[in-house]
């Protein structure tokens, strides 16, 4: 397969493969005070000391947890909570892992939720997003659009959250390893990171908390992660997901132009073959990672099914539910209609993208789009 | 090291490690419609078949996440938010994962909480359970205490809860691979699970849910594990959980016979030492795999480092914050003084634990507890 979907998982770098595997060999859980606990434990804390270099935090920064989806969750019901509720203030293009908690706090408790609009190109609004942070309980907006890949003016953003006395949450799962991401710099309250979508293993992630972020623990237990991330804490996949950031980090420079030269030469490809297709991404304002085509006409579910039959792995970038896509919320947002928000594919390109990949899509991209059309009429 | 803390984690069984392995090397997210995403996809679905299966569960009842911290928070927020609120009916020797989630929707919401008391070989008053039922929004106990042993009569308690229409949670994670557990015999509505407790990694375990459990989600998101617990998939960690499931439960007829020995050698070995200690396990009524020991004028943390020092892994049983062991509740709720309840010793035995793994124990506790005690006075 030439693997062209990184957005939704990439492959487990040798590196995190190696790492896990001498961390999961270990023995002892890292809150044990024996030796085999302490080895552990030791594990765990250089792997948080990665970590937070990595990302331009201090290691009490990182509180290590399942994944993104937990720490969006974590960012947006943990402040939500530990500022006793309000107003949160996000975007329109937001994953579902922030809109749905702000939703069903918005549903089940008192939280009311503005969204704030982007433009065509998927930019945030930032004076509608100013304008409703004064008393907010909390902010929260994306880095980088995981559909896409549209950057976020994320440090006017935080600016004008600190402004305005709101602590901001970012979901960086997007952004991280593509894009220069220093935390203290930032400003913002706490950030999302995911292992999994820069070559460490599923199941793993951190939320990057100023240690002044007034946080409301989701999971209560043990007590680990400074009691705000109960659980035992998992040394091999601290390990792994290290390895794979520093090693994303490290290399990002050359990287990023390496995949930007790939996507640019995809985006123009895709535009001569179908000149109709609104074609997004390898250019200013987008990270280089994403190539997103709205191909009016043709279902998302079609077209990503009959690359799959060419060999080529993508996606539409949204949802699916029982094998139907569904209309992406955040196409909606840029003025897309609800047919072309079914219409989309999504090429994302990670660390092991080759020429290879670029030039299989390529070639199996017209007919896909012309058979899918066809299907659809 | 003499590993005899199994029940904070047990080491990766080599089943375990190869299935973790061969799943990581695979490609795609178990969500993703193309083919890659569709192998993963069957990794998943066959793990949750294998995890089922182990546990006298249909597969759709198999909700994936994080582990048994997760499980049991789910399990206890998810049904009280499920169920719209109310009193929540459990017991005085829960987990803290149990426990605190509980205490939290005190705090924090309208619910109330009733803890059963228990005897003082640790086993729940059912009478009391039972009393606190009506109209309760749901129930929880666990299966095996995890710190002293203590086999509680489950089966009682979940009739009980039927009886009175209340739905249950059991903790089963100190249960799983040391009993026979079977989820459609247990009469429970939810019930935690951890991997690795019982040789699989950390970071995963499941949620066993019938499928008209009332549960609310915690993690909101993506909509994966039937919209009860989003995120990405774990797919190495399913193959991995249900790897180390399958093995301990297919192992286990023997395998507890086996452990049973060795703590009855080692329950004999610390009676006949420290004759003033109250040793606990080894006998009916408690799990095969651990021996517990309050040893009177003797610190748990003392007596541990000194053992650790001698080449021998146990725990105090109880959390431990900053290197120092909390009083525990559980000996407290058993009638011990508060003294005794931070002077107590835990032996747990696994898959891995050898006959010299006790002569090690045996052989270093004299000394240990003396010396524990002259620095005591």
């Amino acid at each position: 397969m030439h693997y062209l979907d990184h957005a939704a998982t990439s492959p487990l770098r040798p590196a995190a493969r190696a790492a896990w595997l001498e961390a999961a060999d270990a023995v002892g859980n890292p809150s044990s005070l024996h030796g085999d606990g302490r080895r552990r434990r030791a594990i765990v804390e250089e792997a948080r000391e990665r970590i937070a270099a990595a990302l331009g935090a201090d290691p009490a920064e990182v509180i290590l947890l399942s994944g993104g989806t937990e720490a969006d969750n974590l960012g947006v019901k943990g402040l939500w909570w530990g500022r006793g509720g309000g107003r949160i203030v996000t975007t329109a293009v937001e994953h579902h892992a922030v809109l749905d908690p702000a939703r069903w706090l918005a549903q089940t408790a008192d939280a009311t939720v503005h969204e704030s609009p982007v433009s065509p190109n998927g930019s945030v609004d930032v004076d509608a997003f100013r304008t409703a942070l004064p008393g907010a309980a909390l902010a929260s907006a994306m880095w980088v659009n995981n559909e896409v890949g549209a950057i976020q003016p994320i440090a006017e953003l935080a600016a004008a959250a600190k402004e305005a006395g709101v602590p901001m949450h970012c979901d960086a799962v997007q952004a991280v390893g593509h894009l220069e991401v220093d935390f203290h710099e930032s400003g913002l309250t706490t950030m999302a990171v995911s292992a999994h979508k820069l070559g460490g293993p599923v199941g793993v992630g951190a939320l990057i908390a100023r240690r002044d972020a007034p946080l409301s623990p989701l999971l209560h237990g043990g007590g680990q992660e400074r009691k705000v991330r109960s659980g035992t804490v998992d040394a091999a996949g601290a390990a792994a997901f290290a390895s794979a950031l520093e090693e994303a980090v490290r290399t990002r420079q050359g990287e990023a132009a390496r995949i930007a030269a790939l996507a640019a030469r995809l985006a123009d490809g895709i535009r001569a073959a179908i000149p109709d297709a609104v074609v997004r991404g390898a250019r200013d304002g987008y990270a280089p990672h994403i190539v997103h085509a709205v191909v009016p006409g043709a279902s998302s579910e079609a077209m990503l099914m009959l690359m799959d039959a060419s060999g080529v792995a993508v996606s539409s970038g949204s949802a699916c539910t029982a094998g139907v896509v569904e209309r992406s919320h955040v196409l909606q947002a840029m003025g897309h209609s609800a047919e072309e928000s079914r219409s989309a594919v999504r090429f994302s390109l990670g660390w092991s993208s080759t020429d290879a990949d670029v030039d299989a899509a390529l070639a199996a991209l017209p007919d896909a789009v012309s058979r899918a059309r066809a299907a659809g009429q």
